[in-house]
C-alpha cells in the first residue's frame, strides 16, 4: 500500500471477487482496504482463503464499509437484484463504484444508480475487464485503419453464457466495434433456450444498423462447452479471436488478422494467411481496469477533476441493448426499434 | 488417359470450369474428354488458354456433348436458370451429372432434374467440394467423438457471398453438421442487403431444430472481405475453422480443436488451448470430388449398380432449406417452419 493509492473496499465474498481483490493488489495505483460481508465469520474466512493482507479491515456488514471515511471506492459483486439499492447508498456515501456486470436489471433500475454517482460526484465503471486489455486497443487501431481493415459491416460474436451474464459481454463487444453507436433494430434468433424456471439457458440476437451497412450477431449458451470467439468482419479485412474475455494467458493475448484476402488462381488456395498479432499485457487485464479506475478516482480525489462520462455512457448503451434484446424475446422473436 | 477411366464433357466455359478441368485431370480414374461451348470459337480459346491437351474434342454446342456416345458424364457450369433445361437433356441422355451449386432455383426445379436422373439410371452430385476434402471426415469424427466434443448444439457459420452462390454452402455445411437433419424454423436475420436490382448482396438466418436443442446461424455478405468461417459448438468442445470451402492450400488443412476447456483458478486463463489438427490431402478436394463421382459411375457402367442416392438427397435438403430461407425473406423475416 502506498500513502496515495486509492482504498477499495469490496462489497460481499462473491468468486468474482478473488479474482478482483488480486487485481486490486496488482494495479500499482490501487489497495484493497476492506471487504465486508453479511456475516463476520464469512468475511474473515474469505480473507483468510484468499491471503489478505492483515492490515485489511473486516467488516461484518456492507454498511460498515459505505460508512468507513477512509474507504474511496467500493468494488461491488453483489448479485444484480441489490445493485440499485447498494450502488444508490455508496454513491450517496461519496464512494466511488466500480460495479460488476450485469449492471442492473433494466436501464431505470441502472439510471437510479447512474444519477446517484453524478449527483454525488463519483466515478461510475462497469467491471468489464476486456476493455482494459492492450489486445483490445490494438484491435480497434486495426479496425481504424481503412487500408487493412476497410468500414466494419459485420461484426459477429458467439459466446458461452445466458443472456444477462455472457450477454453483457457479446452486446457490449458489438458496440465496442461499432464505437457505441446503437443499432436501429435489435432480434432475437429464434432458437431460446429455457430452464423450467424459465430462466435463459441459451439465446442469441441480431442487430441492424441500418443504412450504414452495418451487421451483427450473437449467441450466448450456458450448454455448449467454453467459448469466447469474437469475428470482425471489414470490407479490406477480418479479425478472429476465440478468447475475447479471457484471454488463454495474462502476459499476452493475440488475435488474427486477415487483410486484403483474395483467392489464388483456379480458386485453390489464398493469397494471403491470417497473421497472428500478438500482444503483450503487463498486468492481467482485470488490475489495468482497477488501475484505470483508480486514475479517475485520484484525478477527482486530488485533482478536482469531474468524473470520467464514458464509463457510464458504455454501461447504459449495453444496458439500453440489452433491454431491447429481452424485449424482443418476450414478444416471440419480433424485432424492437432502439 | 486410363482406358477404364470416365469420360467427362463439359458444358460451357465458366472460369470454375477452369478448376475443374484440372481437377478432372488430376483424379485418377477420370479424363477429360469433351468441351463444348456456344460457339466453337470459345470452346477453341478456352481449351488453349487452359492447355487441354490435344485429345479433348471441341464442341461448338452443348447439344454435340450430349450427343456424343463416348461421354460418360458431364459437369454442367451453366447459369442456374439453364440448370433444368440442360440437366434434364443430359440425364436423358444417359449422362452422370456432376451439377455445379446452386443446383436450382428452387427445389421443384430441382427435383425435375433429380427425377429425369432417377427415370435414366444415371448418377447425380453438385458441385460442393469441401464434402470431399479428408478434414472434413476428420471433422465429422471429432464431431461424433462425444467425449471430446459432447453433443452439437449450435453449429455457426458466416462466409462471404449472396445467398445463391455462398448461402448454399452455408447451409450446407449447417446441414453437414447436423447429420442432414432438416431445422423445424428458419428465420432470417433483420439485416437483409439488396443492391438496387434488388440482387442479394448480404444476408443471414438461424435455424432452430426444436426439441433436440441445435441451433445454426449464418450471415454471408458480399460487402466483406474474403472469409469462410464455420464454427461448431457441442457441450463438451468447439471446431473453428476459417478456410471451410476454399483451404489456405491444397496439401493440407487444418482446424482448431477445443475440448473439455475451462477457466483456470480466479478465471485468469484457460485450462486447455484449442490444438490445431492438421489433415493432409493426397490430391485437392476437387479432384476428390471428381474421382469420387467418377467412382460411382464406374459401379453404374461396369458393375451394374444403382446410382448412390446419398449425393442427390444432400443437394435437395440444402435447396429445401434455401428456398425456405428465401420465403423468409419474402415476407419480410418471418420465421417459416419446414
Amino acid at each position: 500500500m502506498t500513502e496515495n493509492s486509492i482504498k477499495f473496499g469490496i462489497l460481499g465474498c462473491a468468486q468474482i471477487a478473488r479474482k478482483v481483490s488480486r487485481a486490486i493488489h496488482l494495479s500499482p495505483n490501487s489497495t484493497l482496504y476492506a471487504i465486508g460481508s453479511r456475516s463476520i465469520e464469512k468475511a474473515n474466512k474469505f480473507a483468510a482463503d484468499n491471503g489478505f493482507p492483515e492490515t485489511v479491515k473486516i467488516y461484518g456488514s456492507y454498511n460498515e464499509v459505505l460508512n468507513d471515511p477512509d474507504v474511496d471506492a467500493v468494488y461491488m459483486p453483489l448479485p444484480t437484484t441489490l445493485h440499485v439499492h447498494w450502488g444508490v447508498l455508496a454513491a450517496e456515501k461519496k464512494k466511488h463504484l466500480l460495479l460488476e456486470k450485469p449492471t442492473a436489471l433494466s436501464v431505470a433500475d441502472l439510471d437510479l444508480i447512474l444519477e446517484a454517482c453524478r449527483a454525488n460526484g463519483v466515478q461510475f465503471m462497469d467491471g468489464s475487464m476486456w476493455l482494459h486489455h492492450p489486445r483490445t486497443a490494438k484491435m480497434k487501431d486495426m479496425l481504424r485503419d481503412t487500408q487493412l481493415f476497410g468500414q466494419l459491416n459485420s461484426p459477429d460474436l458467439d459466446s458461452l453464457g445466458a443472456l444477462g451474464d455472457v450477454g453483457w459481454y457479446c452486446i457490449g463487444a458489438i458496440l465496442w466495434a461499432t464505437d457505441y453507436k446503437l443499432p436501429k433494430t435489435v432480434c432475437t434468433l429464434p432458437k431460446l433456450t429455457c430452464n423450467q424456471q424459465g430462466v435463459i439457458l441459451a439465446c442469441g440476437a441480431s442487430f441492424d444498423w441500418g443504412e450504414d451497412g452495418k451487421a451483427a450477431t450473437f449467441y450466448c449458451s450456458f450448454l455448449s462447452n467454453v467459448s469466447m470467439d469474437l469475428v470482425l468482419y471489414g470490407t479490406n479485412g477480418s479479425i478472429h479471436l476465440e478468447d475475447f474475455t479471457i484471454p488463454y494467458e495474462e502476459s499476452s493475448a493475440s488475435c488474427d488478422l486477415s487483410s486484403g484476402a483474395n483467392f489464388a488462381e483456379l480458386q485453390v488456395g489464398w493469397t494471403v494467411k491470417p497473421v497472428k498479432v500478438q500482444v503483450a499485457s503487463e498486468l492481467p487485464q482485470e488490475a489495468l481496469m482497477v488501475q484505470e479506475f483508480a486514475r479517475l478516482v485520484e484525478n477527482i480525489k486530488k485533482n478536482g477533476k469531474s468524473p470520467d462520462g464514458k464509463w457510464p455512457e458504455i454501461s447504459r448503451k449495453t444496458q439500453l441493448v440489452l433491454d431491447a434484446v429481452g424485449k424482443s424475446i418476450e414478444l416471440g422473436c419480433k424485432p424492437v426499434d432502439i
